[in-house]
């Protein structure tokens, strides 16, 4: 059975032209519209807004960087080993960008969505029925805690009092306010929203599909590795990650000697 | 011999802040200042300036896309065998961002510094030591010739008109126009100044340290390449291009059949 | 909360020797165990049997090689564009050793598990179970089916022979078998045992958790991409297949030219 | 200008037979040729003797494992983020085999490779000029010299012994043997051939090309990484690892709290 030719909307080169969807590289955008602007446009096939564009980078900003995480510790290792190959210490760190991590926004999108898809007046119910579960399952809440930030992730309220600034605070927002009041009746304490939280309310009501969301912290993170290996060049950790770890992990076995 | 303890200089983390750098990233930098902004000031240590921000990211924009480059190929074809993981496509693809398309920035730029580490009177000659010594070793001259755009790239000129009207273009832009010129004296003939070798003067008159360069291309293909795996979602073409493919390219074994 | 040290069972290495688990490198394994004796040995602890060994060997040598798939194509463009790092096309065609494909094999391992959990008189039940289950969701049954392999994988056969002819065939292998019947009997047509679904049942009989299968399909793709490249070396495809596949596939846009 | 159609010797598939080069995978293979058998086979086009594989096989397992390295603990950053994907851990940690440490032996094999292109009598004028020329540059000689392994390297001693025993030892053999007695006169010193020396000796004298030897220490590597993520499944380090250099690595900036 032939497989169907697919088609690309991204991308048209001829001898003297490049177009960018249906816009002229050259006439249309170098100079005119920024990086996000474009980068936005091609991903998700619509102009966005100045403010709409604006919380996204905010979101982007606000997970560029945490410090020597295990991304930055493998993209540091990597680099050290290949120091002519900046792209692999960026691709070794953002085979981190998954499931455990960067994965909670979306799992915590589809708690929103789950929410938002029942008529208003059963939200609440929704969101108790959710919280139950996960409490019963002794499941952790996606979007929710912080292993270090406690009470409250710094990023997440001030991402949120974004969107609302911006006018774009949407049924996703209200879901994941539901959800905290919820979270913090159910358990008899404050859990704090954290970022991914946030970040996944904020690309929620900007209508950004859940499959996509990943693609924006992995082009923030990007940045932020390549921040950690232009250090590196200066201030190298690589062999100093390597012998505080290998000497610090003690061989359990026993040898002959 | 104990390895010397290393510092950083990006990211500190207290349970109620996070600071980039000196700055607070809640107070000082979320809602006020761009991803691009924030993202320069991480890799370079400086605040730099509004122009200086709009080129870098002229730059990024002008490299971000090309139709099925064998970089698209792999992420695409990851992604189809991993959708789950968004990461993997874009690490895939990012391995691409190497020594034969974006490299070539990196040597152009190594040249670029060789014509301005020469006093003004000698430049000219310089420049002719240069490609008089590519020529006689039949070597490409990086950042000249396109496979595929002549007899310009549409890129390259207009990214060196946007420097020049930012009253960004400095000896670097004055030593790719003198390379250029020397170039086709001596060949007989025109041959384009690419988007990498436009890329690289523009880098270059920034301050941008060499092995810093390849890091911008890295955060804008990780957007193109992001845009080519949300398209796939939607028009999946990775079966189709390893049938294309498999079809295609024969097997030149004898096999006893 | 301080994470708990780890310990390793891997290796300890002094000025003067080197031990892989409680084996002395140099006096204990070089030029007296081979490669797949030590891996085995490294990956599950404990010494494997030659029949054991050569089985999973086989089990490697079935599922390293199958033309331009996706993995050799992603493996072959990242090549061409960073030909001084074998690793790194490599590395990007291991990640599509991922859930679609080789992840198959774990599914599969999954049922057999639950068929051989349940006590024997009741396992045809289970599998019938499944099977409707399966049938009903219109979910794939792991293991079963091939794109290009009909009426059967040849692989497999000869595969889950040699399993038996070894001796090695248990519990997993019978639920393979009645797995297979169930399914032609309730599909009403003959349904292939794949090469993963053999590997799955070889693989459990040999007590390899399910979660280290996909390991040995890395290092047998390993393998196969090496050779795919070492051919790149000599018979490049890369420049090739790129023209091939952004010629073939359309733009779907309107631009104004 | 059209690129020519590339063939490929690898593989041809068919409904019901695979063939791995001119042999029949289930017929010629399956059960009868073991892994290593079959991948050198795939990778030089040429069956190999017992005896070399033999020798390959024990070049691989002497570099399969030597502790928490960088690449090692590149693929536990990783693995932890993304737990339900074995490749990626492999896959990153697999991007630490390049230049600097695995590409030593490929710069060790070029320095073999000149000596033996000198008729015999030159050989040690040959070798004398490539040590002072080292010496003057003050370049590390690769293949010579352990940051650990002082004053020999037990695993090189062993390996060049086996070559010998096996009756494959060559003219790449002599010729590091002579590069070892050169340095030692030169330096005044005894400096140890490294694992990486002999495996390039090795390598050289059973015709392996120098591009292709990084992809049998690939191969290796694969195999070591998958035990480190076995283990890592069992006794996780990632998280430990995080908190022990997020730590440990003081912040230099100075920020305003």
């Amino acid at each position: 059975m032939p497989v169907k030719q697919p088609k690309t909307h991204l991308c048209k080169h001829y001898e003297d032209a490049i177009y960018y969807r249906d816009l002229n590289l050259v006439d249309d955008v170098l100079g005119k519209r920024g990086f996000m602007d474009i980068a936005t446009r091609q991903i998700t096939g619509r102009d966005m807004t100045r403010a709409e564009i604006d919380l996204i980078e905010a979101v982007m900003v606000a997970i560029m960087e945490h410090g020597f995480t295990p991304s930055a510790i493998a993209a540091r290792s990597i680099y050290m080993s290949s120091p002519e190959n900046l792209q692999a210490g960026v691709a070794a760190g953002l085979l981190g960008v998954a499931s455990q991590f960067v994965g909670t926004m979306e799992n915590c999108a589809d708690l929103l969505a789950a929410i938002v898809a029942v008529p208003a007046a059963g939200r609440e119910a929704e969101a108790r029925r959710i919280v139950e579960g996960s409490r019963q399952a002794r499941r952790p809440l996606p979007g929710f805690g912080h292993h270090l930030h406690r009470p409250d992730d710094p990023r997440a309220a001030r991402l949120l009092e974004l969107q609302r600034e911006r006018g774009l605070a949407g049924e996703a927002a209200a879901a994941l306010a539901l959800l905290s009041k919820v979270i913090d009746e159910t358990y008899g304490r404050h859990m704090t929203i954290n970022a991914t939280g946030a970040a996944a309310a904020i690309f929620s009501d900007l209508g950004i599909p859940v499959t996509v969301m990943r693609g924006f912290a992995i082009i923030s993170r990007a940045a932020g590795l390549v921040a950690h290996l232009a250090e590196e060049q200066k201030e190298p950790s690589g062999r100093y990650i390597w012998d505080l770890v290998d000497h610090d992990i003690p061989f359990a076995g026993e040898v002959d000697r």
